[in-house]
């Protein structure tokens, strides 16, 4: 497990193997068994295998190939539909409207979403998470038909791998991990953490391909833009609100 | 490793046994290795292990004992601190100050904790997630003297088991799971998805001590109560302006 842990990568390739229910069933009691929130399991799973669902999905995903050519797509939803249905069931007022039960439930979506991938990629399977999930939650939302209460935070592709690509660079631990208080980084630390990803080849060439000066610049000024983050910012808030979880009066 | 997804269950006590520094590189190195929006890693890890830092911090994780009791508590943030910083010593200009780059940098740091987690139990520690976090956000943010740009999403505490606990009941897999697009839940289902918890001997001790009629009334009244939750939602979203996650103006 621990060498699963520490070679994994990310798959953006799968074969034609296919992806039995019995292994997906594997991979759903693991996560379901994630810790949350008071067990209160707000959270669902949605699992996309069907061709025309998965082109339908493409765009809100911006067009990556994984989502259509990878056999199982799985969506996590911070859910408080469930909860709440069940709370008035039983003559109980729930109080889950508000922009502190969304945190709560999207926690509770993504520590599940990350113990399926260890237990995907333990069988020796191949992930993908997509980012693109909270940029695109509107369009997310009308495809699975999620009602109220319901808002995707993650998805990832997932199938047996075709590729076998190098494992990226992390920065040192050192980078990361803080003891007892947050070391707030000087100029020397930041150039000293950063040092050995600028120098690689992989680095290198990412600033020649997008003609920029530095790498920091091909994240601020292509990949991760200030006007879509502004833009996806706002689309994601509205979002919340539309799901019903901006009842608190900000 | 399947083994341990399917058994595991939350720790709240812990033996005396030391979490040594070689274990806890172990999981620091597996957590890192989670999937990281870009590869920018957008998170840090602050651990600790000072017996007057966790009292500081008890009041607000409410005073939970698995606080001040486990060897080793790890309190995982959201943070585009030091990206920021290397942008701008790179000649390029961040644009993170909004709640999707937020969203992003939680995301990254709640996969990366649950890997901690996964990495811990495969060694045969337990953990124990503080949801508490999130709620008082604001004090570990002085506490841990955080600056602008990071937030803490969650925390665990970690050690060796000194107890046994049964494992919890989860809802049925197809509770939580839907095929294709979201299978809202009829009335029935819910009595039907329900009906194993609700009869369960520790529900019904947990109606009765806390003197309510149905187990959803112990989490509406007793547990997560609406008024805590806007309380609460209003504290986080202050504290997400406060450390520059809002500047996009709703």
């Amino acid at each position: 497990m621990k060498e699963t842990l520490l070679t994994r990568k990310t798959i953006r390739k799968y074969s034609g193997r296919e992806v039995t229910d019995s292994d997906l069933n594997d991979i759903l009691e693991a996560a379901i068994r994630t810790s949350t929130t008071g067990n209160m399991q707000v959270y669902s799973i949605i699992v996309t295998r069907d061709a025309v669902m998965k082109e339908k999905l493409a765009p809100a995903h911006f067009n990556q190939k994984m989502v259509t050519e990878a056999p199982v797509m799985l969506t996590f939803c911070a859910d408080f539909n469930r909860f709440n249905k069940w709370c008035r069931q039983r003559d109980a007022e729930p109080g889950y409207d508000n922009f502190l039960s969304f945190m709560t439930a999207a926690i509770d979506a993504l520590i599940a979403a990350q113990t399926a991938c260890i237990a995907a990629e333990e069988k020796g399977m191949g992930i993908c998470y997509l980012g693109t999930t909270t940029y695109m939650a509107g369009i997310i939302i009308e495809l699975l038909e999620l009602p109220t209460g319901v808002v995707p935070v993650t998805a990832i592709t997932l199938g047996w791998p075709a590729e076998d690509p190098p494992q990226v660079d992390r920065l040192p631990l050192s980078a990361v991990v803080h003891t007892e208080t947050y070391h707030d980084y000087s100029a020397g630390d930041i150039d000293e953490l950063y040092a050995e990803k600028e120098k690689r080849e992989d680095s290198l060439q990412f600033i020649a391909e997008n003609s920029k000066k530095t790498l920091a610049q091909v994240f601020t000024d292509v990949r991760y833009k200030k006007a879509d983050n502004i833009h996806f910012s706002k689309a994601f808030l509205e979002v919340l609100k539309k799901q019903g979880f901006m009842e608190q009066d900000i």
